[in-house]
């Protein structure tokens, strides 16, 4: 770690999370840039931080709401007060319902939905409660995740969001998941989502049921999402820390990657193998893909160690290509593979401030699974 | 979900982690039979449940103590009184050693240890207290995380540990982690470790060190561990639950799997798969085996359906070998592949009790990393 960073953490045990100010916002204003060339309004998602000052900067930076994923990620995010919240999923069972039409009695709540089961759902709960709930059908853009891409199926969606009166149809939901490396920059992706969503785009105007918001997800293919057409939103989730997988498939660099995990080398027994105390629970168990040879982490500090194998409370470094090696005792900072699952493993995470301060924040949303 | 479950935990919102008491009793009674026949210790490890109360009944069911990873687990468990307590992990770092020091002066500490480094920083602590902290020498039994299989480096290690006025030597520590599957019950696999290891105890008997606890750990090879000499100790951690992972490899039933996400069917728009609301977060992002197709859980209730992919928030279940399959707003209970990461997610669980009532529990050391 640079001895600046080493001196004002030291004092703080690993493992620990830490946030720079100055990344975060350098990743907000590059979102922003982007957006106002192309007249996008800006909805981050704080699924990936977590955290009531993070959205606070996404806020005043000219976000127009937040988007979440889980009821009680809303319930959290209300305490900034009375921000347009759009629930990025769909708030399936009676307690989510419940809760999401009390909500909206205090705040503009548009909720992700891809069946009449929530609609009737929510659309009751809406109505028991005296208050209206925005929809957002969810096209499927070919994840196969949530949603369909059948036009008719969409309108039925949106014809009946709009004419029940607990509800109200406010347009349509993607997510680009399935667009990460080379695809994330091939216009031709593009154009294939563009194939399956035109022809939902213009059922649902010859239906009288044009969307005021096309929102539109997912941190690789980010910057090129002017290239669907009709898009009037998007959401940011991962692109405002930056992680080892959007890293790694060229999306940002090294310096844009605004959260590590700090670790400690506890053993060095091995020659070419050290291990250090960030395992599964500190930096999660994902892979940075399915089938190749693990990798678990990037070490900054070491760009040639490879974080190999993790055990729950243990990282296997393969440090065979570095000279000098890591020593016992040492510190490592690494940029988590997904940075969400990551954040959502620590109770606080240490923020360096712009003026290089050391705060202890709350990761105010953690283990909001509802 | 057996009718009378459903209707204990329905008004409970999905995801969340129940555990069913009878069976972490059945499961802890079979702990204590097999460490009686073969006259061993019997030493839970709390990283699995990070719970007081699951502690506690492991405490009265003859445990002799605890065994812990962090640092701060020992803290937590030290609520429960003057408990003997194993921190099975190198404590490297002033804040660990500083905490074990004053923790020593109201409980017996030995920890885990195969570095000079951290016995002297250890020892230092200790010394700065006036107390005296026990060690184990972390013998490697083929799985190549921490410790050493050199006869002369564990022999140093002890005498350094029996010679320094604030530590104490008091054996070895071993975790066979790679014996799982049909290694686990193979007695070659057992001998391969006496082969390595017999050299190592006839050292420390030479030398004046025999060792007083040697204490071994992992719940695929548990009920073999007496293939292995001289052990005196089991250390038990999955095996108070059990998980997918010892359910698949055979090392346990079903009916001994203690710990079910229970998550709710969100989306079943496409045919032959359905979308739940437990994903990453809720069930962690752990497969299987690490080059196969993924699995990510078993739904007890739908034997045939597979979990083949999570998102952070979304869990992918192929059902097109269910007739019938589940749909939306269905409930399902799902065996995590490994139980500790899944635990560690939540704040809470739902026991269910001996005697049928439903009790919120907290997950008391949950994220207790350092």
């Amino acid at each position: 770690m640079p001895e600046e960073l080493l001196n004002i953490t030291k004092s703080v045990p690993t493992p620990f999370l830490l946030v720079e100010e100055k990344i975060v916002r350098k990743n907000i204003n590059r979102i922003h840039d982007y957006a106002d060339r192309h007249g996008f309004a800006v909805r981050p998602h704080i699924k990936t931080h977590k955290s009531l000052k993070i959205a606070r900067l996404q806020l005043v930076s000219g976000a127009v709401g937040l988007a979440v994923a889980k009821v009680r990620e809303a319930e959290v995010m209300a305490r900034l007060g009375p921000v347009d919240i759009t629930v990025a999923y769909p708030a399936v069972g009676p307690t989510r319902t419940e809760h999401l039409a009390k909500l909206s009695l205090k705040q503009n709540i548009r909720v992700a939905v891809d069946s009449e089961y929530v609609l009737n759902e929510l659309g009751s709960a809406a109505i028991k409660h005296g208050t209206c709930i925005g929809i957002l059908v969810i096209f499927d853009a070919g994840l196969g995740r949530c949603g369909t891409a059948d036009p008719g199926q969409i309108v039925k969606l949106a014809q009946h969001a709009k004419t029940h009166p607990g509800l109200g149809f406010d347009g349509i939901q993607m997510y680009l998941g399935h667009l990460y490396g080379d695809a994330a920059g091939n216009p031709q992706s593009f154009e294939r989502i563009n194939r399956l969503w035109e022809p939902v785009y213009e059922a649902l105007c010859t239906a009288g049921l044009e969307p005021k918001t096309v929102s539109s997800g997912s941190t690789p293919s980010l910057e090129n999402t002017h290239l669907i057409r009709h898009i009037t939103e998007i959401r940011v989730g991962t692109a405002v820390l930056n992680d080892y997988f959007v890293l790694k498939f060229g999306h940002c660099d090294r310096k844009d990657c605004a959260a590590r995990v700090v670790a400690t080398v506890i053993s060095d027994v091995a020659p070419g193998r050290v291990i250090i105390d960030a395992g599964s629970k500190a930096l999660s168990a994902k892979q940075l893909l399915r089938h190749e040879n693990l990798e678990m982490g990037f070490i900054v500090e070491y760009p040639d160690a490879g974080i190999t194998r993790l055990h729950e409370e243990h990282g296997w470094v393969d440090v065979s290509h570095c000279n000098p090696a890591p020593r016992i005792g040492e510190r490592l900072s690494i940029v988590p593979v997904n940075v969400s699952l990551c954040v959502n493993l620590y109770d606080h995470f240490y923020l360096i401030t712009r003026s290089g301060r050391l705060q202890k924040e709350l990761v105010d949303a953690r283990g909001c699974l509802v």
